[in-house]
């Protein structure tokens, strides 16, 4: 199958938005934003081995890089609008390809997001890099800045089981400890928090998503703010299948080092407080406060009233070399 | 070194455009177009050993990166605007991380064109992905279905160079046809005709850049504007070190099925064509007249006036299997 064989066949049938001018099938796209729009941008990339095990279905993979980076958006407050995706693959196997661009589609329907270029290749590896495009008001993107010492800090849906899920993959049959259908749909079918961080624009006031795991984001939600955080770790968000399968110091192990939740993690000022909670209680997304920023520049955490001293092991860092 | 120090130490020291909100450092990066601008967009990967061989220079890599991702924008006639890089590679060398970084921000500078983003991961081997948007005055977009039965059919630059240049350097020393910096130059530093592009939004009725080879995206800009052409293989525009190396016969063969050329491929009404020489003559930019558009839908060949048979066996086909 040629290259411009396989955009025909799996990646045209897109849902048409009509700021976009030149869909798929010339050298660029083009879109036109509405006045007054900013838009937010980001990408992110997995690899074969890296991000993904190599016999994860093709639905799984699409739907976890249509997420991730959906993710990154909705930490923004943006609403999804454009993407571009590079595609590379060992070979063009039609079977694998229907499953991803089935999944793909989904994800972007469901999101009112169009699919507007891309690029095919041949790669020893599958290796898929997506980069997407968001709608803001004027003046209202999320930042990671605006953290005020006294702002409660919370985070969004439970944490820890992404990593969770992907242990018991990684283990023989006999060893996991939850079920692969639990797995599957916990490490690579998260949903992005793209509601909740629209809602978010009105009250938070900073923002970011937790991708490396919370103790990581954390940090760099604080510096990015020149502030700090007190965490109280009896408040982490954690799923019954957690509480149930693993001790408690594993599972805040999990829920500070695991990384690939795609939960918000954001800071409402004190006065804020009860009009968010009301504000996200039709969501069914769960919010959790779990500390209060601080003015000392660290994040301290603390267990059952005594200071908790975090491992150093972080697990998800790249180039630790 | 971890993702954020790689990103701190080389990728921030950015030339920053006055439409960037928010730079590298959030979740996001934010633009905001001008009113009345419409936005292209496009994203090329690069693979080692797939479009690079595995000891060609960073700096080599990051321009040609840069480049063919512009060529792309040119070939609209956008006005590079930003861009998002994801950068996958083995290990993080600081020599490596240094030259590219460098080399790509030489390219951004040059073209104005702004590192907004992006993703470091590691990967088995190295992989480039770069989006860049570039910016349109409403409605002016150089499309490839405008092309009218009697328009002239024009091409920049030489055609062929890139790829003899990279058959020289997969050669062993002795057998290398080329100096290896002509090869270098032609292969991996090709400058995109960003400039030309622009003034082609007044003049050309379609317009493409050639990167998989002349007759793969002549028979594609014909087919995108529902007609076909006539191509007069003598007027093909030859390098002066393809003559003087190359037998008649494979100097067309480079030329027709090399690929990665990145020079437009674009159609003049009739009545523009001498304005469009002069409009182009400062450029330094050569463009030649290989032909003309026909109604018939194929793209024919003549040479010496006979009719002259495509061979079958094009080069840079991906997922031939």
């Amino acid at each position: 199958m040629q290259e411009n064989e396989i955009i025909e066949r799996y990646f045209v049938k897109n849902r048409q938005r009509h700021d976009v001018l030149l869909p798929i099938g010339d050298d660029c796209a083009v879109v036109k934003p509405t006045p007054d729009t900013e838009i937010a941008i980001s990408c992110d990339t997995m690899i074969e081995g890296v991000h993904f095990l190599s016999d994860a279905p093709a639905a799984a993979i699409a739907h976890k890089l249509v997420a991730s980076n959906l993710s990154d958006l909705a930490a923004m407050g943006a609403e999804p609008a454009w993407m571009t995706l590079s595609l590379s693959l060992p070979k063009a196997d039609a079977n694998w390809l229907d499953a991803f661009s089935l999944s793909l589609f989904d994800m972007a329907d469901y999101y009112g997001i169009q699919l507007i270029g891309g690029d095919t290749t041949t790669a020893p590896l599958k290796v898929l890099s997506l980069t997407v495009h968001g709608l803001l008001p004027k003046g209202q993107a999320l930042r990671r800045t605006g953290a005020q010492v006294g702002d409660w800090l919370y985070v969004s849906g439970t944490l820890g089981d992404a990593a969770l899920a992907l242990h018991s993959l990684t283990q023989t049959s006999s060893q996991r400890v939850v079920s692969d259908a639990w797995a599957i749909e916990h490490h690579y079918h998260t949903q992005p928090r793209v509601r909740l961080g629209q809602i978010l624009r009105h009250h938070a006031s900073s923002c970011t998503d937790i991708s490396d795991g919370l103790m990581t984001d954390a940090a760099q939600l604080m510096m990015a703010s020149g502030v700090g955080a007190l965490i109280t770790l009896e408040q982490l968000p954690l799923s019954t299948v957690m509480q149930q399968k693993m001790p408690m110091q594993q599972a805040l192990e999990y829920a500070l080092y695991g990384g690939e939740d795609y939960e918000l993690l954001f800071t409402i000022p004190v006065h804020r407080k009860s009009i968010l909670e009301s504000a996200v209680k039709d969501l069914r997304v769960p919010v959790t406060c779990i500390g209060q920023v601080k003015r000392q520049p660290d994040v301290a955490y603390r267990w059952q009233g005594q200071p908790w001293e975090a491992q150093s092991d972080a697990v998800f860092q790249h180039f630790t070399s």
